[in-house]
């Protein structure tokens, strides 16, 4: 559940005639996105989404933000493009905060996915890690292994409240992965957090990638494996190796893997399972009671984790019968 | 804010396919109606608002509710109007709650309206008041006298938490109100919450009325009070004679007031006021921590109050160049 700033309907009617998109006829904020503020914004010409950032994204990080979605829809990638006013500039500001319009997107995320859909995942997947290569901005993931051990130390002290052992658990895991983390592999922009209410469908087709306020430069391989976890995995914990081995046919088919990106994927996906596992930890300890976003469960990712340290091959992640 | 219930995509997409309206394109909850859980549907043929009813309305008022958006919308107000089904239903079960599915209105709402925007507000009420004077359906006010004594009975041991004598003050001024409020005025359906942000304007025209769920049958003139209370006061506290002089010559376009209903306008602002005093000290009070919806000040309405026990004549209103 997103947070909202309020916006006066003169702020609003100011701001939006800097474009070439109408007047405005309706705005309404809509509960998607907990890192900012969204409003569906419909003009007498379109529908539109109105993003004002709030504080937990960067404003320096803003011109990568709307720069790699302006890049990648050029590129024939679904996904939202930033509106530019009359003097060409997509980033403004409004009612005292960084603010944007984008295009909206058709579609509905889908809360069960289904093995097709991995399928459509993969191909876009694939696709935005291609369209990426010639964007001319860079910005490191700060989620990855110098970001965990941040986080460990921001949450270690208080993890065992939440399960005996943790803390020891993931220290060690940490450390581990500091050991044997890949030194190199093909890398590019990543989208860093297509979870299934990022990718939205139209029937079976994939109609658009959303929220790229994630998106940094890592190995494309980690992408894949922060897939993994967010899609493959059922309700009750176990993992479903005909998904992933849709996901993964969908990408291959149109960016094959290198013998070492393939051979990375579960170390990969442990990472990617610390990442998702240490940022809800650390949303859980540091819960505002009252506050609108209602923190996700961390222990979910302790036993993707777990899983992933099982996996001695990545055959079992159904690649046997694709490489 | 409202509150969200969660619906899949595979649910909305079969009660979607039981109307005339297309396929989903898009689905997203709003920040709109404290009670129910709204979502802007968009469909291949238009936008709807998809509304869920949530336990704060009673099931049994929703005929009458959604009845009556139909009945006004037949005879040409501009309200939200609800779409029926193939089988010429309009209330329906979704996610295991009744919904409905609701035409959507353009327009914003007006944060601080001007003395315009009130003549507009008085034309569109008469119209209202007069369009549903054939509505074949009643419901009693329930937040009106009988309403007051047992908000009053449930608020009153608490009241001085929030301001020290409102107990005494809000029990003299209920026996006040039973003793001199109105035996008989021209009566009918009415709104009973026409906020701000139940009005929507494109412009300078009123191009909607929202969220009916309050409505029932009482005087007309009681709607008036309660607009005069939620439109014509000043953010410092004060009166602005001139949006009550606007907001009740728009009315009397359409609809001349009598000289008993003139009459009884400080009486019935009192009332309203008290209604709204009521209603969010009971919010205030019995807020749970964590909740997403927002308790309003109840001290604005004990402002409001006083200045309408204070008034001795109509006039004070602005009416005196009015009749």
């Amino acid at each position: 559940m997103a947070v909202y700033t309020e916006i006066t309907d003169d702020e609003l009617q100011a701001f939006v005639s800097s474009y070439d998109i109408g007047k405005v006829s309706s705005c309404k904020g809509i509960a998607e996105g907990v890192e900012n503020s969204n409003y569906l914004l419909q003009t007498t010409s379109n529908t539109y989404i109105l993003t004002l950032y709030e504080k937990r994204v960067l404003p320096a990080d803003l011109p990568f933000f709307l720069g790699l979605m302006d890049h990648l829809a050029a590129r024939g990638i679904a996904c939202p493009t930033p509106i530019h006013d009359r003097d060409g500039v997509t980033l403004r500001e409004l009612a005292g905060r960084p603010a944007a319009i984008i295009s909206f997107l058709s579609g509905l995320w889908i809360r069960r996915p289904r093995p097709d859909n991995c399928v459509r995942l993969g191909e876009a997947m694939a696709a935005l890690h291609k369209a990426g290569q010639d964007f001319g901005m860079r910005r490191p993931n700060n989620l990855s292994l110098d970001g965990w051990r941040e986080l460990l130390a921001a949450t270690g002290p208080r993890a065992d409240q939440v399960q005996i052992g943790l803390r020891c658990e993931l220290e060690e895991e940490v450390a581990d992965l500091e050991t044997i983390w890949p030194k190199s592999l093909p890398s590019g922009v990543i989208h860093a957090d297509l979870f299934p209410d990022n990718v939205f469908f139209l029937d079976d087709r994939l109609s658009g990638l959303i929220d790229f306020y994630f998106a940094c430069n890592d190995f494309f391989a980690y992408d894949i494996a922060i897939c993994l976890n967010a899609w493959c995995f059922e309700p009750d914990g176990s993992f479903n190796v005909t998904k992933a081995r849709m996901l993964l046919a969908g990408y291959i088919k149109a960016r094959p893997l290198s013998a070492d990106e393939l051979g990375a994927l579960p170390i990969l996906a442990r990472g990617a399972a610390v990442r998702f596992l240490l940022t809800r930890l650390y949303d859980l300890l540091n819960h505002v009671e009252g506050a609108l976003v209602r923190p996700k469960d961390p222990l979910e990712y302790l036993q993707r984790l777990r899983f992933h340290r099982g996996v001695r091959s990545p055959a079992e992640y159904g690649l046997d019968e694709l490489v």
